[in-house]
């Protein structure tokens, strides 16, 4: 989702960005005004997120999926060694990236025994010394499965924040990479956030292609080549909205609240249940399963007749799935569980 | 520039598409309305471009530079041998990236003598039995020099269509790879369409990263991670204006009209011109020199005050240049016409 009002400002500007009778989607990237909304969009994104001064912001293409492989890339040689921690599917695609661009990939904590619904304990595994990085996933979108905690670790800590980034406050100094596809919480499909810290650039590997390596990014305000602008434009209004509806603070109560309200109803019915570990329960993806699975059809059909969309779980798990980013609104969430609620009366 | 037609139908939906309630920005790729929404805008421009049944047409992202490098990756081992025609600045990018990937890069023509106004003559040039393609620039934007011809080999044809794909008729079984960025002629900065012959594919390096690979995504149709939405959805619509108006033979009768009329008004001063060989002036990228340079910021500011905006030359070659692609309707480059003479009148 994106907020109505970010939607409704792009809509009036549409054919007239600015007063230049223009639309956002035909300027010229390297024209004045577009080079400002970039700048004020970057700005917005420190701004909100606290990202220190030793770090740069980079807007990139290619999803969180392309940074799988330019994060080996950019890092370390082939043959260097790189921690994992595997805690689904979205850490095994990042995995398996890894090894493609020749790394020795170490994982150093794997949660298929609780079949992914944990995460480590804190403190619970151990980095080699010599690994150049070490990756996790803070949340797992199709899982469920949230890290309550940041890995403390001596060698640079990689995180994969699709689906959680700017939806609570966030401590930026602790991790030397933090990159986000930025479809869930702060734009549209094709725009990817990559926030890397000064003392990490310069290390890529010579054959790193170069509107994927971070330090030619950032030398060129990520304009290398034609940036995503429309993203960008995009994204400035949705952290102009964070920032007016009070913040990250503010949105991280709001999303607390909102996961709190479903989890409850999950876990006060027999109808319902969520595999997730207490400790590991996601804020943003909340998978839940039927007693009675040859009824999940037709929850999902009366879900979207009461307009309730989206909620069908990934294949892999099968079940439901309600992603509730930021801009689910709380009335949202209680529409699903009233929802939830009168289907469990009918049908229990 | 994108017709203001598909930019009033993508206002109008902006905020409910296909009476979903949701914006395009918002629905997920994996639902059943973008999926139809990306089959019909694949489908369109089978269409509109004649692509036969045994090409591929995947929707990517990065750029036409991103897959300067992905080109060699899917194409060739590091150390085969390519054949590069270099024309000018984008060739020679695509000359660096091949590089960058290890191929021993033949350059088989060089219009360095000619300061890059020319192409070189057909038949002029030889390409290695042993190369695994040959790449060229039909049009190359900065220096505004295309090629009136199709290059003949026996080995596969690539070719960075970005800014003249949809301009014209092209006749596609000519060529083993077409790419284009999509921010010329076939919609927003963020998408790249890549045309490949079946044959090609399967031979990328292991290495290569799996959303740039070119069969794992054609594979996926194009959805092995998440596509850029809405640049999908307004190709669909420029594609749909495009058969409506006529369709490429229609677009190519107006473009050649536009280009004519600005390069007679150009050749038929002493105060402009254009330093592009006869044969080889671009029908996109028009630039043109003011004989006395001190003229050139009143110009562009002039310029501005009549509403004809992105004018300046690159900064690697100075001058003016008018890009015209299928957007700008034949009114627009009279208006700059008019301008030009009224300009030359004042100021000669």
């Amino acid at each position: 989702m994106i907020p109505l009002e970010v939607l409704e400002t792009a809509r009036k500007e549409l054919t007239d960005w600015r007063s230049s009778g223009m639309s956002v989607l035909e300027v010229s990237h390297r024209g004045k005004d577009f080079v400002e909304c970039a700048a004020e969009a970057e700005a917005a994104f420190r701004r909100v997120l606290g990202v220190p001064d030793n770090y740069k912001v980079l807007f990139l293409q290619g999803g969180a999926s392309a940074q799988f492989e330019f994060i080996p890339m950019n890092l370390a040689a082939p043959c260097d060694t790189a921690a994992y921690i595997n805690t689904g599917q979205w850490s095994k695609k990042a995995i398996a990236a890894a090894k493609r661009q020749g790394l020795e990939s170490i994982i150093v904590a794997d949660e298929a025994a609780s079949s992914y619904t944990t995460v480590p304990a804190a403190g619970s595994f151990e980095v080699p010394a010599d690994a150049k990085y070490l990756h996790y996933t803070p949340n797992e979108t199709i899982g469920g499965v949230e890290f309550g905690y940041v890995p403390q670790t001596s060698v640079p800590l990689v995180a994969d924040f699709s689906s959680t980034i700017a939806s609570r406050p966030i401590d930026v100094s602790k991790f030397g990479v933090i990159y986000a596809g930025a479809q869930k919480n702060l734009g549209p499909a094709g725009l990817t956030v990559v926030v890397v810290r000064d003392d990490l650039l310069g290390t890529a590997r010579p054959e790193t292609p170069a509107v994927f390596n971070w330090k030619t990014q950032a030398e060129a305000d990520s304009m290398l080549n034609t940036p995503p602008t429309f993203g960008i434009y995009l994204l400035g209004l949705i952290l102009r909205w964070i920032e007016e509806t009070g913040g990250l603070t503010a949105m991280a109560d709001r999303n607390l609240a909102k996961a709190n309200a479903l989890y409850k109803a999950i876990d006060s019915s027999d109808f319902y249940s969520n595999p997730v570990a207490a400790d590991a329960r996601s804020w943003m993806n909340i998978p839940f399963i039927l007693a009675d699975s040859s009824l999940d059809q037709l929850f999902l059909s009366e879900a979207k007749e009461a307009g309730l969309v989206n909620l069908k779980g990934h294949r892999s798990v099968g079940g439901m799935r309600a992603s509730i980013y930021n801009a689910m609104p709380i009335a949202g969430v209680e529409c699903l569980i009233d929802f939830m609620n009168d289907f469990e009366k009918e049908h229990a």
